[in-house]
């Protein structure tokens, strides 16, 4: 990441914005992006794309609107191309959301290389391939990062950012800024890794859910019911390293190690990260916020009806 | 669960409640049945149990009273008791909460046999011991039953409810109807396992976390930011695996598995239950449900101020 900053990414104001690739994934950007009063260009090749684009805005339309998106007009600022090269040569942020498909992607890189600008900020919602991977065809890769969403991007605020090899650090802080405006929350990752955090803490847990299930040990609508009444509430309002902290205190977050048969220094990593990362503020107020966030999550959620005195 | 059933446990509409260890689970547990109108005798060998359990129900009675339970007066209502014998004596229901130690509860439950009355219901607040092996001791062990909390039990609604061998299946039925009536969400296991669901879940996760962070890839936290932007409202507002019900479609929901090298039956298994449990309504219905919870969730939650245009 320390490479060479030949290549500053300025965001622009209003930055033109491409979708290369609109499925799921491409078509929950757009809705995000157009929200944000930008104007987006979409290059897919289904044949029915204006249709799925314009159809499945409608419900997106909803939910950005009872985030608080002033989600207006949109006539005269979604446009279609069936070209690569006419989609992208103008764009100043490319958000590619194609199949998880290697050569594709690799095809695909190689050619936006030719046809974008090079101050042109290059965005992979990839998952399963990092940017290192998918830029292997490329003679200059500094513009490209991984920002890669959980779900659908215009609904869960997480992008998840990894840079490549050769990502220059300018493109990384062009990420952050770009994806900041767009009122998302993305967080940089230290190194690439298959799947990337969020998808491998996702795998962990359902893989020991599925071996309860396997073993009899509890049904799949129960086992749901557990976590929407436990974990999630707990994690939606800290996430899980800090919650220990909170409900153990910090001097005691190993105890809660101790049947895990880890070695000594991951642990004493991660206590120690605790520590400096939460005692910057009393204890007290950190605990009271999670509470009051805990609380806010219940009364909001499906346990309401649970509340109520005999 | 289907052996004698000689002991029918009704629980009385006011039942009278002993808390067995009042450490921090036992004063959650006090305040949420204060907070109910009960009644509640504690027995706690700490010599400051007084102080600690009336000075400790001061914070608990504020987040009782954002949940919307009227923590009215609880003068007259708590009663405390050195001997064991004069807590449990007169008590419906006995929630135990004293320390994992698996001699000192096994002991215990012999007392309990012979002080509690044949009618009583006694929940053991353990996770780490199941009830068949802390009632070893015990002639009769048909009235008890684990009912473990996930971390403050006046604050997040589950309990888990994890029969032992010789329990009764009106104590079940007692168990489930009394955690009801104090406003949680019971959820009963099919089998006795080390830990609990929900703790087995919280270590896969924290396991794999640790793991991330041991290895470089992300910081503490950073990880705890990933989760509460993605992972925490998403399985807040719907199980993990009724989220990927959801995302995916229940055509679908193997695909995920597609990386996980499972054995076939064990994916077969949950896609079934998947398709059982979460097909009784339209699947538009439960998605529009899921959205609209976790946009709720999102604007209660630390994210809210990430929620702005350009």
């Amino acid at each position: 990441m320390e490479n060479f900053v030949t290549n500053p990414v300025p965001i622009a104001d209003r930055p033109r914005v491409a979708i290369v690739g609109a499925g799921v994934v491409g078509l929950s950007w757009t809705g995000l992006f157009l929200a944000n009063g930008l104007s987006v260009t979409i290059c897919d090749p289904r044949p029915d794309v204006k249709i799925w684009v314009l159809s499945g805005l409608e419900g997106i339309r909803r939910t950005l609107h009872e985030l608080g998106y002033p989600f207006e007009k949109i006539k005269g600022r979604v446009f279609f191309e069936e070209k690569l090269h006419n989609a992208v040569a103008a764009a100043d942020v490319i958000q590619e959301s194609i199949p998880e498909v290697l050569e594709a992607k690799q095809m695909l890189y190689e050619k936006l290389e030719r046809f974008c600008q090079r101050s042109s900020l290059i965005l992979s919602s990839s998952g399963s391939f990092s940017a290192s991977l998918i830029t292997k065809k490329m003679k200059c890769a500094d513009n490209v990062i991984v920002g890669h969403p959980f779900d659908w991007p215009h609904l869960l605020p997480l992008v998840e950012l990894a840079p490549g090899a050769r990502t220059s650090r300018s493109t990384v802080e062009g990420a952050i800024s770009f994806y900041r405006k767009m009122g998302r929350q993305p967080v940089l990752v230290d190194r690439e890794v298959e799947g990337l955090v969020a998808n491998r803490l996702y795998r962990a847990l359902v893989l020991e859910g599925i071996h309860l299930v396997q073993s009899g040990v509890i049904s799949v609508d129960r086992l749901d019911q557990i976590v929407s009444a436990s974990l999630g509430p707990c994690w939606a309002a800290a996430g899980p390293f800090k919650a220990l902290a909170l409900s153990l205190g910090l001097n005691n977050i190993e105890n809660c190690f101790d049947n895990l048969r880890l070695d000594g220094d991951a642990v004493t990593k991660v206590r120690h990260q605790s520590v400096s990362y939460y005692s910057y503020v009393p204890m007290e107020d950190l605990q009271k916020e999670w509470i009051d966030r805990q609380i806010a999550i219940l009364k909001m959620s499906d346990h309401s009806q649970a509340f109520r005195s005999l």
